[in-house]
């Protein structure tokens, strides 16, 4: 076994603190990596508490990890010692069914998903471990490669708020001609921005906070709807192609379905706690669809990866010391952090 | 001004009775049509009770209409007079924005859809009346050609259950290689079951009546899931690339969205009284969708026609006497009818 370090809670009313604790040895399959950096996802604090059904403890959260390969399995093709790589909310799956083989292991068949915590691996017994680590082995065929060329503070939220934006984006094949409203201007309401305006479609900020209009604009925006003010949710009547909703609070679907023209498409990617609910017409009236999008496939995460270092995109960061996570949370509760909390591994001691 | 007869409520607690009203004369680009057969759709209940807001009385119901053309004005070019014609839920609109140019009248974007009753004509003040009369007058472009091959009382509820569930088949372009769940089985339903078969796909009937399977599987259907059946309903879990909806009675949507696989499509064309209400990882789960679809324009509406007479493909009717309506509408509310009530109006004196 290999000896690691890294933040875990014990329970649901626990915070994180140091843990010491061991990784697997690196299997013929396997690569172990040194993380450097490693997001803050809003989904960690959900999980840390339970607040997704009861949860695995103790608990290493963070699944947006990026950092450089130490050691490869004897086997192993995809990378080698020295690479930079990267992990995301997956570490594993059956392999085998239609869903995994077709690039969709999230969706796996055989319901083997194995996520990169708070899950348990193939064997139904061993517990995952995230990264708020210093070191982690994966399979790799869930390691994906990541670019020199980008800041990598920048490309560890890429590995969740990144693919869970792009996916669907790229599935409803949005872009130039189109008009998308971006609901919410967090983690993946900024990276939404980013990438709608990068395949080339009309990007409308939909926030209910006049302060981020600048800083939609400066992510690429093209418009902002505050959308408080009637006057202007009016004027974007039967106005968008696609609304990419990344708001996890309670919000009203009526209103935002009024938004989009004939066939247009609301994509939710956030998860409200109460259910979806809308009247009946709204859908009717105009041949609108609503429909959800969880994270991505392995081989879509790579593209998107490769996307981003071809056009320079990455996540907007607070690079913090990992001493400071508990803190990172309630601010990232309180929507307080431009955009995405990414902790600095080198301050584990 | 030409005389017409007709049944009509006067009150949304008024039972439908025989009444004497006047149709437009023929102008260069109407159609005048003596009406043959004219079918009893939910929505004609609805409306007659002011149960979709308040409605216009006298109301004449009825947009499931089939008839022959009597006479044309001096423009027309689309019929003659002898020939079978029909007429949906639409006679008219702005017939210049881009929706009605495009075919989507329905969704006129200067809101100047004309319905066939419980509607105002262009002039925003005379009010329209529907096919529960013996003669109807209507703008040339909103008359459909309707083929001899078929016989015609199972035609007229083609005009709005046939291109209700026609239209997001196409859309959604349904066919072989394709799972088809088809929920409820009632006027829109057996439509439904009828063209998802011809169009190639496996379709299987959803009900929670047991006794619907033989009729179902006379239909079309290819398998039958009683849904109050917990183990049946498993067996079909993440089953279906399609399920259309036709029930406008409340439901759980949950269970039926587990029932699609991933990237699935539920199409809602009833509407519900109550919202539409799911948990939000029913759609982020397997990245499934829920739309809805609202009749069809006239250019789809004709195509649809076209395949039926290609196809042979009526709707099953039970023809009724028109002094038989009200206790027809007792019957359609308690589902008791196989599967649509059309009306001879020949036998309106």
């Amino acid at each position: 076994m290999i000896a690691a370090k890294g933040y875990a809670v014990h329970s649901q009313t626990d915070t994180l603190a140091p843990w010491d604790f061991e990784r697997r040895d690196v299997g013929p399959h396997d690569v172990l990596i040194e993380i450097l950096y490693s997001g803050i996802c809003h989904s960690d604090i959900h999980q840390v508490r339970s607040e997704w059904g009861p949860a695995i403890y103790p608990m290493v959260p963070g699944h947006e990890i990026v950092g450089r390969v130490i050691e490869v399995g004897t086997h192993v093709k995809k990378v080698k010692a020295g690479d930079l790589a990267g992990i995301g909310c997956m570490v594993d799956s059956c392999k085998e069914c239609a869903s995994c083989t077709g690039g969709q292991e999230q969706f796996c068949d055989n319901d083997k998903t194995v996520f990169t915590y708070n899950s348990l691996e193939l064997d139904g017994k061993t517990p995952t471990y995230g990264g708020y680590s210093n070191k982690i082995v994966c399979r790799e065929e869930f390691v994906l490669s990541v670019s020199e060329k980008l800041p990598l503070e920048g490309v560890a939220p890429l590995l969740c708020a990144g693919i869970t934006t792009y996916s669907p984006l790229r599935h409803w094949k949005v872009g130039k001609g189109h008009k998308v409203g971006v609901l919410g201007l967090g983690g993946l309401g900024h990276m939404a921005v980013k990438f709608a305006a990068s395949f080339g479609a009309e990007v409308t900020m939909l926030s209910t906070s006049p302060s981020k209009e600048a800083d939609a604009r400066k992510l690429g925006a093209h418009n902002f709807c505050f959308t408080k003010d009637e006057a202007q949710v009016k004027k974007y009547g039967k106005y968008f192609d696609f609304i990419i909703d990344t708001v996890s609070a309670p919000h009203n679907y009526d209103m935002y379905l009024g938004m989009l023209k004939t066939d247009g498409v609301h994509i939710c990617v956030g998860i409200p706690p109460e259910p979806i609910k809308f009247n009946g017409f709204s859908i009717l009236g105009r041949n609108r669809t609503i429909t959800g999008s969880m994270i991505g496939g392995i081989p879509e995460t790579q593209e998107m990866l490769d996307y981003c270092a071809e056009h320079g995109i990455v996540s907007e960061v607070e690079v913090v010391p990992i001493d400071y996570v508990n803190e990172a949370y309630e601010r990232v509760i309180k929507s307080d952090v431009k955009y995405r909390f990414v902790i600095d591994m080198a301050t584990l001691k």
